[in-house]
């Protein structure tokens, strides 16, 4: 595929007022690099075909039903035809389309989690694998350059072998029954058969991802206390885990949406025999790193001084902040290259730096896990 | 002007390699408001088209002289002509640009500071108020959400009357004397007919505009100490300033490019007979504010205690951190709005809070004062 | 007792060298109110002799053990005779050390943990209720006032009910086998037979102390992690603890001393349903507290505005910072008044607002049931 | 004289609620290397011996006036004499009583701003040199250990030739007119005959000794703006500074007590051609340094990274916050170690690293140069 030319995008899901679709939007063009040209916004043609005037999509490629958009997409010659399409739909509708739009070769943005069962995340790996076509999953968080730094000062050894790690994600909107009040979002994150899992879906999977992403390290068993302190919800609001890792670590998770006052608060600290390093969301420009010498060090992001998977993952020079969207768009821009490349298939995202279907897959294996361990009286549960 | 249709950009200077420029586009499309459609990006019809292509630009729209553009997009029917244009040459090339666009009823975006000599200016804001057309200067800092609830505690006397103002601007990528080892940046910005003035014109103008911004207080009178640290170095590049301001505040202003280890760090304290804020570029998701209680509060983005144009100038939720690019792009979305309400001439920034023609003005006759005040042997130069 | 004039200290260990008996003796100093007259400082008479000569301690006060000690004050008049004694001996010795000055009618203050056992620490509060001595035990980090702030705030109800209590405390010293190295106090406080406990004993017991006098909530039953990393270390160095609070509250707890690059670091988060407080021990005179409002607020050491407790336990204006040596001192000034107004028993702790001894048994239960729960396969283990 | 025995210390002010007496009184003690035996503690004989006696110093020994001190301190035999004397009193007071001390031959601990003028300096610099006593000046924020660390870190050329210096003091407390509502502090802080210059005086001295003391570096001519804002105040209480260093270093300086809600905000910038320093006396325990790599430093207390003075100058492990308390303290102890080693004469600061009698009339000088600059029209004035 030319290199220079802009990928044609699709999305499904993203109408108005969704706020995570606009972002895979801005994502998606940050660099120039993708135009959307089709997407199935909403549950009917009226509303998809609104929200794509509003976003410069074509009358008559602003479809009813992602069915209906995979069919016409399908028939369009390959010039014209999306390169890949976004999933932003909620969780219980990700499993049913992406095997569809990759069972078609089509390459699929997905956001997290993946599936709700591991069952379907590894058919839609296998699927992946045959089709060999790329497969993103949106842990947006592990495009920070900081976050890549990290990754960087553990994998080289920097923090020696690492002994424990404490991961945390607290929110606060869902301190109150938000989903009886007609709030949208709040209503299919709390509804089990759409969400799949509560906190530890929607931001304990993130956690996870973000310390393994960084450490390399495998949670091997957990013990989760997993809670729902909003009477009236049914679902879980409130999580706390012990981890245990394959290489011997040990640490923490938490993941809460009841945590009033807080706002976005994805924090994690790594510890290894050599120092120690901490980075927390709300901050992202900066990387706190000590060692045995009693000297902290702070990582600032655009500076020559940071490994190549982080200089990359800017635009800016030192000094004028990056953020939430830049982070995004990282993802994005590294699961473009693999497109460009025509490098899909399971190994895809380990050599273009994206979270992938086996990411993702792990991520559904963990949340798994976390709800059995809290329905369990056995103090440890495999992963 | 219809409200929802995409404004057509056009933009001359930003090629390839240049910085700003492309800040800019991303600061026009953020919010799906604008397309890029023209440009006479640089100096040769070869290089503009080059430039062109790889930003979707149509090979007959990028031209290799912005007189060429001027002339060409005016002979164009009305509905395919640029709405606006953006201006990120150097320096010394805003005025011709700016005054020939303003001239053809072309609305202007153009970098900072505006131009060399405040009779310039003078000559613009003639002409912006005769063609009634918008004009907007890209002082971004000010386009920071945090920023504008500064602006609003201060307006709204929750500071009292204010008595000191301390701004500064550090930064270090000066320190050496890179203009002498090919570094394009480097070169134009201490070149003085290029770029008029240097860490004060560059860097020393935003610090101003800043604390104007947040206070509305206006400099009366200053004493300058201008300074050229790198040997052979053309042009100042540290600056301190004595200020009294019109409303009997005190403070001062430092602007310096030279402070090794600074990065962008512009930062501004203000204190009044009832509290004091603060508020740094690099942290900008946060403002301190501290009253006589002796409690500090930190306002941060996104919360709905926040002013209109604090909440109106950002697209996330809280915790969720949006920086440079976003607070640029706040400064085209409210340009934005005065274009398509047709609202142009001289009180256009002000009804529609964007630095407008009149804030580039008092930004270069500070310049021009600070250098006055610096070659002079008198004390306090009015401004 | 007379109000003004100074106590008479004794002190059981703190010979040269030993880093927490010059805290205690600076610490109850601070105010004027204690002047240290006797000690058995050392296992030699000797030795005891010269730690006493550079503290200004007489010859014949200087007793080569605590049994003397004991003997020879309790033999001289009242007027002359130690009016309390402050036990910095490893922990094997609180016990037989505490019991004895208890039941000779002497005031103890402590070091923590208090002794090894429950049934110990029971012996010793029904003594204490018996003799109606002053027992104070220094866990010193709840001396801070900004922690008292943070209880006053969670008992006048500013944070709602509370929900979540994340309490970490991060040391790196025994990261390496540094008992093996001749390092003194690593020695005996990896030693089983001396120390009692590892991380949880030594640092964990000071973190769920100050979980519970911040949040008056106490732990209902727990799932411990309890780990050894160092290889060759006969007592646990890394723990991590999920909680279950009596008022629904959950939460989790680490403690580890092998997180190399960490020095002192006790935090608390607390989140009730109407905001969240959080506390560092490294920079202790800020309180950060959050409410829905989304505004947070900085409460800092020396104000008005913060409550009764906070004030008193201050020396200097705002802005001149106090830290551990003072938090410290705040332990041992409540202790005094307790004293002076001859209110010793079991509840003198919580009239004049210090650990006692009521609270170093909680602290014991609370080690015992960590490591029983570290050796159980049981999910969780009441406390 | 006997390395071990503890000094004796007298002090002349102090009296009840005097704040400074007490700190002055804490840090003397801090490391049991003085006892207080005498004192003309207050203006009259009965309140005198009252604070006397809180204080366990004898009535004998608690005098009227410092002029009756001075005879019977004198007429007692060596071993029994006071060692040193610690100035509390107003400013107008420090010349008569440091010279009546000094020329009997006891070593002086005097606070600042040292005297009214630089004639008066001279004459007390010349009788220090005479009498070969050791004369301390408290600026007691060069005591902090980070300070230290920051001084080294220049001096050793870490940061390459110093550029530029920007150092402000902030306060808030007096941005009413406190001194006419019995606040007995402000009351003679701004009356001209007793404190002789406001806040240039009371903190601007320190902000500039700060500056010289990391830095060497000496101003050589200033242009400052001298203001005061409160209504009805006799003396200055805003002042801002350009300032121009022997070195060829530039900078401003500001020191300011109607900067409401600052508390005790002294902070220093130092930007050299190889790096940058910074250091907040509120945050004491951090230096932050950043050189031209991009990774920044935090320095923190008590690790052994630090220089020898800032190791010398702490007493707790790291991540056990020291203060404001401690930092006066080692004024103190370096002081003592000149005395004991009986180092009096004008190198002794130098020799044992404490500010002395030079130091305290550079300072004076400083303060007389700007009040001058600010009543000129002259751009500079030379120091």
């Amino acid at each position: 595929m030319s290199d220079s030319r802009q990928l044609r995008m699709g999305m499904v899901g993203g109408g108005e007022g969704a706020f995570i679709g606009a972002v895979h939007r801005a994502a998606a063009r940050f660099d120039d690099e993708a135009c959307l040209v089709a997407g199935a916004f909403s549950s009917t043609a009226d509303k998809s075909r609104a929200s794509g005037r509003a976003l410069g999509v074509a009358d008559d490629r602003a479809y009813g039903s992602w069915e209906e958009m995979l069919a016409r997409e399908s028939a369009l010659p390959e010039h014209e035809r999306i390169d890949f399409v976004s999933i932003v739909v909620p969780n219980h509708l990700h499993f049913p389309v992406a095997r569809a739009f990759t069972d078609a070769g089509i390459h699929v943005i997905c956001d997290k989690p993946l599936v709700h069962t591991s069952a379907e995340a590894r058919q839609l790996a296998d699927l992946v694998a045959a089709r060999r076509t790329v497969f993103a999953v949106t842990y947006n968080y592990s495009g920070y350059p900081l976050v890549k730094q990290a990754r960087h000062l553990v994998t080289s050894g920097a923090l020696g072998d690492v002994r424990k790690i404490v991961v945390a994600y607290y929110q606060g909107w869902l301190t109150t029954a938000l989903e009886e009040q007609g709030h949208k979002q709040a209503a299919w994150r709390t509804d089990p058969e759409r969400a799949g899992a509560g906190a530890i879906g929607d931001i304990g999977s993130h956690a996870e991802q973000l310390a393994r992403y960084v450490t390399g390290s495998r949670v091997r068993e957990l013990c989760a206390d997993v809670h729902t302190f909003v009477p009236g919800r049914r679902i879980d609001d409130d999580v706390s885990v012990l981890l245990r890792f394959d290489n011997g670590a040990r640490g923490t998770l938490v993941a809460s949406q009841v945590c009033t006052g807080s706002e976005n608060d994805l924090q994690l600290s790594v510890w290894g025999t050599q120092g120690r390093l901490r980075w927390r969301q709300e901050e992202p420009n900066a990387l706190l790193v000590s060692s045995t010498s009693g000297v902290e060090q702070i990582w600032r992001r655009g500076n020559d001084a940071l490994c190549d998977a982080a200089r990359n993952a800017t635009r800016l020079p030192p000094g004028h902040p990056e953020a939430f969207h830049e982070a995004f768009a990282n993802v994005y821009r590294n699961a473009f290259a693999a497109i460009r490349a025509d490098a899909g298939g399971l190994d895809a995202g380990r050599t273009y730096d994206f979270p992938d279907v086996q990411d993702g897959a792990v991520g559904v294996r963990f949340i798994e896990t976390t709800l059995a361990s809290g329905a369990s009286d056995r103090k440890w549960t495999p992963m």
